[in-house]
């Protein structure tokens, strides 16, 4: 994600939590106040966004210090300290609840990713994710499941073909869907079609799609597919993939399990920010 | 929340989705195919963002009509139509995921804040929410916690003053940061201290706090500090408070209840947006 | 205010007077000339605005040195100067008039509020400002009435309820319009309502008001109230007040006198950057 | 102005008066309240902006009914009705300040530029203003001058060259800063030089200088000025003219005189709004 | 393109043209002048821009009446009439030069993508675009492209990996080269790799190159690689193709082959708006 | 052109080549690579935009460094090194294309006008350009057209009037459209009249007109003019003026011509970024 992008996020962040500025802060703690703080985790977790937490502080106060303990992508344990900081007690209290807003939240989905990842050892099967992400946040909660070992879907509706079963319904068949597409598109650009059979998966294959997508398809199900394409075009399965089941999907030869749940609905990783002395 | 700001935030999520439009939907439906499609609920749950799916749509494509069956704060059950749509059917599929990323979230917070409100029933204590939002938007966020029948705390750091441990630790005492706090502030704002035993709660009320937060404070204390106030001031209750406890903290005479997961780790209600025919 | 806010409004301030550049300056002066320069007062005030115009001409050109000779809040005399500036002589042309817009302005403001200040010296009573700024300017604006020591009434419209005139006419009732506000508005709100009565004012108290405005009542009406009052909340008189009048309002005992014209009708300080000499 | 400038001006304007609305009117008056409401003079004058102050409604809420009674460049007397308006009551409340705020600054500019107008009646004189404008609001500030029956000098630094004394010191001489200037520029740029006696207006007009302006200089010397000028450029006399010497400057045969404070200290004209009735 | 992107593109350009207004016509033009006018070819070409030229007029008067005579990527001939509009004559004089600069060079890009297209008539080959365009305008131009008949080859660096000669200066082979893009990209992204010779394009294919650029290759070698390749990949041609060598190349079985003067230096179509008549 | 929008020119293109980055290279370079590069000349020409070239890679990455081997405005060869590079590789490879984008349009530019002003070597009459630029780029494009030597005319339709045939069609006469621009302009702006024939120059001259722009005007009917206009205003030559007629219209004594196609039409001068070696 670039720089740029990011830094207009946390501006409008920053914006809704300061739009006359921090008045308790500023009216209680002495303009020259400096401190030491720490964040440290409440909770074990994988790490995403310590460096947009450290921008926080940046853009409100070019002088705080901000010492990374771990790395994005590092696992923390409860306890663990995350970062260090020190500067102008003001500037730190008027960014703590921003940057943990973020790294919280980008520290949840890393954090899941994981779970899911680990439970996919000894395979070759990868965890991706999906188009239901937060709006205006995209692309650092993809970022953040890169951070937890998985890997991306398509960032949006202009990067690759994907159609799906409402397209269908309007196209009438999967054949001619992608002869349209594939005729429109620049030739960089792939194509991936959605299918609930075999018969489905085997027209999409022979019309010269890239890649297929086998939706909430029951596990017999799968294994003829998996049977019959024998590698010609990567797989993915997709909806509502739980825990419990993706072990004995992957162990298919599946190429891809998508999961929504990454990013639709995730929970904060604990953390809190606590002053150490006064300067 | 304003209109203006609301269409900014669309914008960024359009914009992310759609960078160089729908390469699937623009190349292989016809530019003249309209569909009629509805979305439905596939849980139960209380509906928030119905105007903002609305909207999504309607930025996209102004002729897109898009009929709610269901408004803001009512409860659906699953398999519950939410609303209605007829149009372009490349304007339908461009705002499919976009409008649902915001309704599945906006009334996961609405369903979630209203199990917390009904869990009070009976009592006066009210549920708050608090700044622990996803950047950029509170706005949104702190609408559905009403609409599941929450109540909003203070918008941002420059509503209301709040005296935290933090500030605290920086100040030395309790009624030394009030009064500086009320000499800068403008006549129009309160002030509300956190406190962490009775003695705390009693200097903040006598240095003239207009609110008292009790933080992780177990139920003993609580009841000392009820009776010790007797409505002197309102209360609030904050720090991991779950279902369980809830009843037993509100029967105490106590006003407020703040909940930090209605808004950070909330879970979006499953829906969908399914075509039903061409025109 | 915001930093970044500011650099906006001063981005547009350069931006209406440089759509092309200065193109005397950069006709005429050699691009390597530098100079010294001071901005000098000519007549007596209290300053306001020196970092903005500071910032004016970073903002131009960030090797510009600029040195106070006087801080925001200072009184100042004719022919005192109140910065030094050195560095491109065009530079220094660039900024000399967007730089004295702001300054001239804002220590109008600061001057003219001081001498209602003054007025009241030896009263307890304090001078506010209103919402009648000039559009976009509201920060500075009451930036500038803090520098000549008044206080800050509300913001703006978001962050206190004021129950005017116009409100009363259409709920019909002080206490209803008092009960409306109360339920719906977040717990750190205050409410403050429009009085021209005693029997008015009563029953705002008794409604729950946190304050009471005496909208232009006369000196006798005004004594009733206070003694009726008694500081159960504080009062504000409002509505043309003289120089004239307002000691003897404040001997009353009111706690805060509001006065629209410091920021509706003030009149710019006569200033002027000179050129000393070119390095 | 443009349209889209002005819009933006107005969106900052809204902004910094409702970052989060209204919290008074949203909270106590009914959606569906509709009312009938005026704007109304308490004080004489000449109207400006009265279309500023239609579109802040209008930007608010495009239902809202708002008719002029008067014109831009009218005359308006007290108690005279301005504008009627119909629609939305908190719609109604919401622009009340922010569109008296507009309409009361330009009008002040106007009627205070048609006082000087008015002075050199009979004369073949114009009033100029000056680039001494509230940062932000030239645009506005100058159409105001206008309807006043003024004209308006140049725009900003990129419009026309004129070459002031802190240029001359860096220079040297009048006729080699009018050298390099027409070198420079545009073929379609004018070069006004600043002079402060007869030996270096001679100087500008015999380098080419398309117009010449005097600064604090005395009766007589412009009178020397203007026997030997005799309308080979115009002249334009600048520095604190007051309302008394004015008709005496003009009737020496003077083009334009400019007068700086119409712009740097105005005084906004009283106006009101008032609820007639609710619908 | 989406509308909002060329609707910020042509705000820039009526705002680089008039930061305040046009001075001619406003001062010269009655306001409530009407007109009828038509814009015309003055050489024959294929049309590009026309709803961008309708966009222009609507964002500065909706209430001018644009009417297209021709639509985009249709034929037109010198002296035939492109569009028809009426409405205020002021608001079409002020659209005018915008309009055309538009139109003029979209135009250009058409009709010379036209002149590349029809040489290849009669052959499977295609023309591609490149990101040679013009800053700010990539979207228009690569549509105008489209409008001559020709394809977009990849929109940015975002959208395809295409490995080039400075990137296999720093990898050192083009097999790692491909294997580090595969591993690192999402699912859906297509690789090409840009080859030299024979031996180069055969590693590309190997390590799963999607397809393959020949850069500035002699027909000879073309040769070659067709017949090795046979098909396995797409093939793109490179490097100041001209039109005279077109032909020949495309007989050889090319699939693609690129052009960047179509977009790097393209002519004006020569166009005119010519006023009928005043209404 | 001011730096800030110099800026925003180039954000836009960074952003529409780059929006979610450079896939590429990020995947395919190591991070840490560091390399040396070079811009190269592949024709001959004169150059422009070298400082924008500099700020897209400063833009991208602020620590790689950018040395000019040549500044605006010089003459280069074949194969002369433009400029030496040095810095992480994936940032050197991000701003090729856009530096180039920008550099070999403007250099295309200030060449093609160097032509045109070698050809009137000797006289004393100037070229000009027109405001015939691509939209979104007048400034840099202007700003070439002085590096070849050129002069510009107006920027934009706020800076002078330029009353043209279109407008004389609406108005009636040449004098009442001179007396119209007269009275509402400000004082500083100039007038020019487009002409056809001499009895036109004569009105215009007589009417007051700053300057005259011969429209498509024989060579037999410019002399008539200059005889007759002997110096008493400059005179412009438009339309279609070629290389080969630029010197017999010059010898006449014309002050300036402009030339349309230094901006419409121009051809991007070949150069390339070679990668020298890796650090």
């Amino acid at each position: 994600m670039k720089g740029q992008t990011i830094d207009s996020i946390i501006d409008a962040a920053l914006g809704e939590d300061m739009p006359q500025g921090d008045i308790t802060s500023e009216n209680i703690i002495p303009v020259d106040s400096r401190s030491r703080a720490i964040i440290v985790a409440k909770e074990n977790g994988i790490l995403a966004g310590i460096d947009v937490a450290r921008r926080v502080f940046e853009k409100i106060d070019p002088e705080v210090e901000f010492d990374r303990e771990k790395k994005d992508g590092q696992k923390f344990s409860e306890d663990e300290k995350l970062a260090r900081l020190q500067g102008s007690s003001i500037s730190l209290l008027k960014g703590e609840r921003t940057a943990l807003n973020f790294l919280q939240r980008m520290s949840g989905i890393a954090t899941t990713t994981g779970i899911f990842v680990q439970a996919l050892e000894g395979t070759e099967t990868k965890i991706l994710d999906t188009r239901k992400t937060t709006p205006g946040l995209r692309g650092l909660e993809k970022y953040a499941v890169k951070m937890g070992g998985g890997q991306n879907h398509r960032q949006n509706l202009s990067e690759m073909v994907l159609i799906k079963d409402n397209h269908l319904k309007l196209v009438g068949s999967i054949s001619e869907a992608v002869k349209r597409a594939k005729e429109g598109i620049a030739p960089g650009i792939k194509v991936e079609v959605e299918a609930t059979c075999l018969a489905e998966v085997q027209e999409a294959v022979r019309s010269g799609a890239d890649m297929v997508m086998l939706d909430n398809m029951p596990i017999d199900k799968m294994k003829e597919v998996v049977s019959w394409v024998k590698g010609k075009v990567p797989l993915e399965v997709s909806g509502a993939v739980t825990l419990e089941k993706i072990k004995e999907i992957a162990s298919l030869g599946i190429e891809f399990i998508s999961v929504g749940s990454l990013t639709h609905s995730y929970k904060s990783v604990d953390m809190s920010m606590e002053f150490l002395e006064e300067l």
